[in-house]
């Protein structure tokens, strides 16, 4: 059974075939692609984009969607395995997702990282246990370890503006923000750009490593595809002649609880056009948003051409549809 | 591009077309009126007839909707132009009304007004942004300033008991409540009536006068259609004759922090069968709902021949659906 | 007009048809049964089987579910006759259902049992109230009183392992729980299999009794369908070579106040292999879900060869595809 619970579970020749289906199909009509088809969503977490971005292309497929608010509509779901269950959890996916697999053709889930702790979040139980569990193909929609939806909507607003990407350099750099934020995205941007070899750029503060796994896992993708990977610990180096400049906030590599953050610790992180001026002429801006605005970065980036940020979450759409397609038949 | 923020975006003759599809279409099977058709639907605030009628509408019309409670299932969402986010709002409806622009056919929003401020009631900036920022048609399910399905609802309603609206004695009553509500429903019933042509009578307690800006444009549309608008201080002398009593409770002119309430001012304006008695024999009862019994409105009077609330709220699906036929073409 | 509100609505001849209609179409690819119909469910506690399982009806069926989560999406609900609304409920039911059943083909209702107290709980007034006040038919997603849509599962999943169940043994034995439970799934769980002629045995410890007028109903039953009722304080006597073990948590038959709960009262009672081990060689092992791990059930069992909890679960989807077919035609 196919599933897309982490880029791996992909390759490098199916993000190839899910991204050209992406850009084909944007061009053309809505097809009855899905027709007949029930996504079943579990949100743990919060979602805009991907709640109304999966709603709308089961809907102009010909399918449905449903949505489950685990823990408030729903009952909170235990995942440890043998747990004694007399605490808040009512219900064990062990037999959630099971369940939830006889009603639905393929099973989402958003689940983000809860305590900050890198291992735990590498080893992204509950996506995992859903995986395990489910006896239909399994999504990721963000989880603790990746974010691989929002991977491929990434790259394709780059291949968009840029066409081949292969040493295409592309920056992601950290961003400020008002509380430590989980690394999926920063984690799933890195592998799914690895795979399609540009030459990464990655930029944090000192502390804020993403996870050795991660990058060397990256490392392979960017080696089989012809890419690099590079690490900077100030923002305006790394900025020099980057065709793409990815922002994203991120937590410590250490535990939350360990961090003692300053209001805005390196708020000098913040993008503004000062910094823009420094990357290529032509340069594009991605966020996965949402973006805390004049905190992560400054308005006159946002509303500025270099901005992308739309198309990269009206992407979103083009390639969940073509993702959905591969993993249903 | 079409929108239906407020009841000037329709003007009369789109509001006499809308209301006579609605009655047209009332009498006929369920088309497939909306056949493809997404409809992305943002909630800021509770719904019961706003969010079934709508779902009802997409669903019976082979269309789709989409439900966002904003700042629960999603982010919190800022709309102040440059604002430094460093709040509660995770995303700006910059980002997020153009991005939703990209999934749906066009976006519905309910945002009551927070703070009962007549002033930013009336300028209605949060309808404004979702207006500005979208690039599909936007629609009002009730705003700081405005909720015009109802007040088209509310007009359909007269229009099946009496046919022709000009010159009908209509009065528009206010009523006690627990707490200070929006002035939205009254706003809207007093200015679809006047573009209708009625004789309206408006009937308050001193301190609780409805905004000049909106008082302005319905004596505009008042004078175009033929119709009058009066004032009263108490409900008897109101009620003679009236052929329609329409009850709406809605707080002080005045911010209401200022105001200190009983705990049921002027609760003797709570509408009663000897109030009604005061009005035309074949007179109707309507009123927007939600409504508490026995606090706005006695039992006697909405369990009685006058109500026509229920029928007021499945025009709301009538009048919806001829809205969005007319949005979305 | 048809309802289903309790399984006495249906009445032996339907219960056998609805069960027929569902094993045959269990094995069918599935149809258009649905084409055109709006559900309306209205949730006032969570849900997880019941919600995912009925969109998943409508959209395989070609029809559509429609939401509504009574009291934080839309407002608090008031049910009572004569209510001075000046508290928490912002709308009463006498209102919110006809409204609701302007816009949809039926209407479902889940309202748990709010405070333990078993002859408020048989009276079901919420329940009854949705039915008075529909012009659709009324469903039941559980109600204080009974949860007709469990009961059906529960015996379609019995009869699709044993075939007829005249005279068939099956256990009703209580669990324990870290919180006292409604009585709505034992009370449909006995009157279902009553009406298709089960031996029923039901154990459960002192002071845990269902209620006179359910169990009265259940005699009934049986005696007509040749079955029987009998009723153990213990559990090992009553596992004697059943067939069927079915376990649930429930509260104590007085009001909860007045129980004096230790921790885990007769937590001997978890079912576990040894349990199982008295029972018949080839019985099954059936729980509503959700169900609290090694709480109420051993994880050997419920991941052991008897359980039949996902299969059960499953058929919540065929017998309310049934059950909707029978109500909307």
């Amino acid at each position: 059974m196919k599933h897309a619970t982490r880029i791996a579970d992909l390759g490098c020749e199916v993000v190839e075939e899910i991204l050209a289906a992406a850009k084909s199909w944007k061009r053309q009509p809505h097809r009855k692609h899905l027709e007949g088809k029930v996504l079943g969503l579990v949100f743990f977490n919060p979602s805009l984009r991907t709640r109304a971005s999966f709603e709308a292309v089961m809907a102009r497929g010909g399918g449905s969607a449903i949505m489950i608010e685990a823990g408030s509509e729903s009952w909170k779901l235990e995942h440890r395995v043998g747990a004694v269950m007399n605490g808040e959890c009512a219900e064990h996916l062990r037999e959630a997702v099971p369940v939830l697999s006889r009603y639905v053709d393929a099973l989402g889930v958003r689940s983000f990282s809860t305590d900050g702790n890198d291992e735990e979040d590498c080893r992204d139980a509950l996506m995992r246990a859903f995986r395990k569990y489910a006896t239909v193909p399994t999504l990721n929609l963000e989880s603790a370890r990746e974010h691989p939806c929002q991977g491929l909507a990434d790259l394709m607003t780059i291949e968009e503006q840029f066409g081949a990407t292969r040493c295409l350099p592309v920056l992601l750099t950290w961003a400020p923000h008002i509380k430590p934020l989980p690394k999926a995205v920063p984690n799933s941007f890195l592998l799914t750009a690895a795979m399609r070899g540009c030459e990464i750029r990655i930029a944090h503060p000192p502390g804020f490593e993403l996870h050795r796994e991660i990058i060397g896992e990256a490392h392979a993708y960017a080696e089989a595809a012809g890419g690099s990977i590079s690490f900077f610990c100030e923002q305006e180096r790394a900025l020099q002649d980057v065709c793409v400049v990815y922002a994203k906030a991120w937590g410590p590599s250490t535990s939350r609880e360990r961090v003692n953050d300053a209001d805005s610790p390196h708020a000098d992180w913040m993008l503004s056009a000062r910094q823009m001026a420094g990357a290529a002429k032509d340069a594009i801006f991605l966020h996965c948003l949402p973006v805390r605005r004049n905190v992560e970065v400054a308005d006159e980036v946002l509303d500025g051409e270099w901005s992308r940020v739309v198309d990269e979450a009206e992407n979103r759409f083009h390639v969940q549809r073509a993702l959905l397609h591969w993993l249903l038949n």
